[in-house]
Protein backbone atom coordinates (compact mmCIF):
# COMPACT_ATOMS: atom_id res chain seq x y z
CA UNK A 1 0.00 0.00 0.00
CA UNK A 2 1.38 3.28 -1.12
CA UNK A 3 1.70 6.24 1.25
CA UNK A 4 -1.15 8.87 0.60
CA UNK A 5 -0.05 12.34 0.24
CA UNK A 6 -2.96 14.74 1.38
CA UNK A 7 -3.13 17.84 -0.63
CA UNK A 8 -4.90 21.51 0.31
CA UNK A 9 -5.97 24.33 -1.43
CA UNK A 10 -2.94 26.15 0.11
CA UNK A 11 -0.57 23.54 -0.08
CA UNK A 12 2.92 24.75 -1.86
CA UNK A 13 3.00 23.14 -5.40
CA UNK A 14 7.19 22.26 -5.23
CA UNK A 15 6.73 21.11 -1.67
CA UNK A 16 4.14 18.64 -2.47
CA UNK A 17 6.23 17.73 -6.05
CA UNK A 18 9.52 17.06 -3.31
CA UNK A 19 7.21 14.75 -0.71
CA UNK A 20 6.10 12.69 -4.15
CA UNK A 21 9.24 12.41 -5.70
CA UNK A 22 10.63 11.39 -2.40
CA UNK A 23 8.53 8.54 -2.15
CA UNK A 24 8.25 7.70 -5.67
CA UNK A 25 11.99 7.02 -5.17
CA UNK A 26 11.62 5.06 -1.92
CA UNK A 27 8.90 3.19 -2.90
CA UNK A 28 8.30 3.32 -6.63
CA UNK A 29 4.23 4.18 -5.87
CA UNK A 30 2.63 6.90 -4.09
CA UNK A 31 -1.44 7.61 -4.01
CA UNK A 32 -2.18 11.68 -4.32
CA UNK A 33 -5.29 12.75 -2.77
CA UNK A 34 -7.08 16.07 -2.73
CA UNK A 35 -10.83 17.52 -2.03
CA UNK A 36 -12.26 20.59 -4.06
CA UNK A 37 -10.85 22.97 -6.81
CA UNK A 38 -8.18 24.67 -5.82
CA UNK A 39 -6.70 21.38 -3.84
CA UNK A 40 -7.02 19.24 -7.25
CA UNK A 41 -5.40 21.92 -9.00
CA UNK A 42 -2.47 22.06 -6.44
CA UNK A 43 -1.98 18.21 -6.90
CA UNK A 44 -2.15 18.39 -10.60
CA UNK A 45 0.43 21.04 -10.66
CA UNK A 46 2.29 19.53 -8.30
CA UNK A 47 2.56 16.00 -9.95
CA UNK A 48 3.47 18.24 -13.25
CA UNK A 49 6.83 19.51 -11.50
CA UNK A 50 7.57 15.76 -9.56
CA UNK A 51 7.42 14.18 -13.11
CA UNK A 52 10.10 16.82 -14.45
CA UNK A 53 11.84 16.08 -10.80
CA UNK A 54 12.00 12.55 -11.32
CA UNK A 55 12.45 12.82 -15.47
CA UNK A 56 16.01 13.82 -13.82
CA UNK A 57 16.55 10.97 -12.39
CA UNK A 58 15.70 8.61 -15.11
CA UNK A 59 11.79 7.77 -13.55
CA UNK A 60 9.14 8.25 -15.73
CA UNK A 61 5.24 8.67 -13.90
CA UNK A 62 2.16 8.39 -14.78
CA UNK A 63 -1.32 9.17 -12.76
CA UNK A 64 -4.23 7.02 -12.77
CA UNK A 65 -6.94 9.27 -11.79
CA UNK A 66 -9.92 8.27 -9.31
CA UNK A 67 -12.98 9.29 -7.51
CA UNK A 68 -13.13 7.84 -3.75
CA UNK A 69 -15.24 8.79 -1.40
CA UNK A 70 -13.75 9.72 1.87
CA UNK A 71 -14.88 10.58 5.46
CA UNK A 72 -14.12 13.97 6.72
CA UNK A 73 -15.55 14.78 9.99
CA UNK A 74 -18.18 12.69 9.83
CA UNK A 75 -19.35 13.64 6.17
CA UNK A 76 -18.41 11.71 3.45
CA UNK A 77 -16.77 14.07 0.54
CA UNK A 78 -15.50 13.05 -2.79
CA UNK A 79 -11.68 12.80 -3.35
CA UNK A 80 -9.55 12.79 -6.30
CA UNK A 81 -6.87 10.38 -6.23
CA UNK A 82 -4.08 10.17 -8.18
CA UNK A 83 -2.16 6.81 -8.14
CA UNK A 84 1.20 7.36 -9.03
CA UNK A 85 3.05 4.44 -11.06
CA UNK A 86 6.48 4.23 -12.46
CA UNK A 87 6.38 3.81 -16.24
CA UNK A 88 8.21 0.68 -17.99
CA UNK A 89 11.01 2.58 -20.14
CA UNK A 90 9.07 3.07 -24.00
CA UNK A 91 6.13 3.38 -22.69
CA UNK A 92 5.92 7.37 -22.19
CA UNK A 93 4.93 9.38 -24.52
CA UNK B 1 -0.25 14.74 -32.04
CA UNK B 2 -3.38 14.01 -30.04
CA UNK B 3 -6.24 15.54 -30.03
CA UNK B 4 -6.07 18.66 -27.22
CA UNK B 5 -9.40 18.41 -25.19
CA UNK B 6 -9.86 21.35 -23.55
CA UNK B 7 -11.76 21.51 -20.32
CA UNK B 8 -13.60 24.74 -18.51
CA UNK B 9 -14.37 25.42 -14.94
CA UNK B 10 -18.48 24.63 -16.48
CA UNK B 11 -17.67 21.48 -18.02
CA UNK B 12 -19.63 18.72 -17.67
CA UNK B 13 -17.43 15.65 -16.22
CA UNK B 14 -19.29 13.08 -17.85
CA UNK B 15 -19.38 14.76 -21.34
CA UNK B 16 -15.78 15.34 -21.04
CA UNK B 17 -15.30 11.88 -19.86
CA UNK B 18 -17.42 10.58 -23.22
CA UNK B 19 -14.99 12.61 -25.30
CA UNK B 20 -11.95 10.85 -23.70
CA UNK B 21 -13.05 7.74 -23.99
CA UNK B 22 -14.05 8.38 -27.75
CA UNK B 23 -10.55 9.69 -28.55
CA UNK B 24 -8.64 7.13 -26.24
CA UNK B 25 -10.88 4.64 -28.33
CA UNK B 26 -10.08 5.84 -31.70
CA UNK B 27 -6.49 7.05 -31.43
CA UNK B 28 -5.05 5.44 -28.15
CA UNK B 29 -3.37 8.73 -26.76
CA UNK B 30 -5.11 12.12 -26.09
CA UNK B 31 -4.37 15.38 -24.62
CA UNK B 32 -6.76 16.81 -21.80
CA UNK B 33 -6.13 20.15 -20.89
CA UNK B 34 -7.51 23.07 -18.48
CA UNK B 35 -6.60 26.33 -16.98
CA UNK B 36 -7.54 27.33 -13.47
CA UNK B 37 -8.80 25.65 -10.67
CA UNK B 38 -12.39 24.29 -11.76
CA UNK B 39 -11.40 23.34 -15.27
CA UNK B 40 -8.40 21.23 -13.72
CA UNK B 41 -10.81 20.05 -11.24
CA UNK B 42 -13.51 19.08 -14.06
CA UNK B 43 -10.76 17.56 -15.93
CA UNK B 44 -9.19 15.45 -13.02
CA UNK B 45 -12.61 14.23 -12.60
CA UNK B 46 -13.58 13.34 -16.49
CA UNK B 47 -10.61 11.71 -16.26
CA UNK B 48 -11.41 9.06 -13.30
CA UNK B 49 -14.70 8.28 -15.29
CA UNK B 50 -13.09 8.28 -18.75
CA UNK B 51 -10.98 5.34 -17.19
CA UNK B 52 -13.89 3.56 -16.12
CA UNK B 53 -15.48 3.93 -19.20
CA UNK B 54 -12.25 2.06 -20.82
CA UNK B 55 -11.81 -0.17 -18.31
CA UNK B 56 -15.25 -1.56 -19.15
CA UNK B 57 -13.20 -1.81 -23.04
CA UNK B 58 -10.46 -3.38 -21.48
CA UNK B 59 -8.05 -0.46 -21.70
CA UNK B 60 -5.95 0.71 -18.49
CA UNK B 61 -5.22 4.38 -19.16
CA UNK B 62 -3.11 6.82 -17.39
CA UNK B 63 -2.15 10.43 -17.37
CA UNK B 64 0.97 12.26 -17.62
CA UNK B 65 0.69 15.70 -16.18
CA UNK B 66 2.17 18.69 -17.19
CA UNK B 67 2.87 22.34 -17.09
CA UNK B 68 2.86 24.10 -20.04
CA UNK B 69 2.14 28.16 -21.35
CA UNK B 70 -0.64 28.53 -23.32
CA UNK B 71 -1.65 31.59 -25.18
CA UNK B 72 -5.15 32.92 -24.37
CA UNK B 73 -6.67 36.20 -26.25
CA UNK B 74 -2.76 37.60 -26.32
CA UNK B 75 -1.80 36.87 -22.62
CA UNK B 76 0.31 33.83 -21.25
CA UNK B 77 -1.30 31.11 -19.05
CA UNK B 78 -0.32 28.32 -17.73
CA UNK B 79 -2.20 25.49 -18.70
CA UNK B 80 -2.14 21.84 -16.96
CA UNK B 81 -2.08 19.13 -19.83
CA UNK B 82 -3.08 15.98 -19.20
CA UNK B 83 -1.10 13.33 -21.65
CA UNK B 84 -3.41 10.70 -21.54
CA UNK B 85 -1.71 7.23 -22.69
CA UNK B 86 -2.99 3.60 -22.89
CA UNK B 87 -1.29 1.06 -20.02
CA UNK B 88 0.32 -1.69 -20.98
CA UNK B 89 -1.37 -5.28 -19.41
CA UNK B 90 0.18 -5.78 -16.26
CA UNK B 91 1.35 -2.06 -15.30
CA UNK B 92 -1.73 -1.00 -13.84
CA UNK B 93 -2.22 -0.06 -10.25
Amino acid sequence: MADTIKVSGSSVTTSVAGAIAGVMRHDHAADVQAIGPKAVNQAAKALAIARVYLQDDGLSICCVPQLVDVDVDGQTRTAVRFSVIELPEGVAP
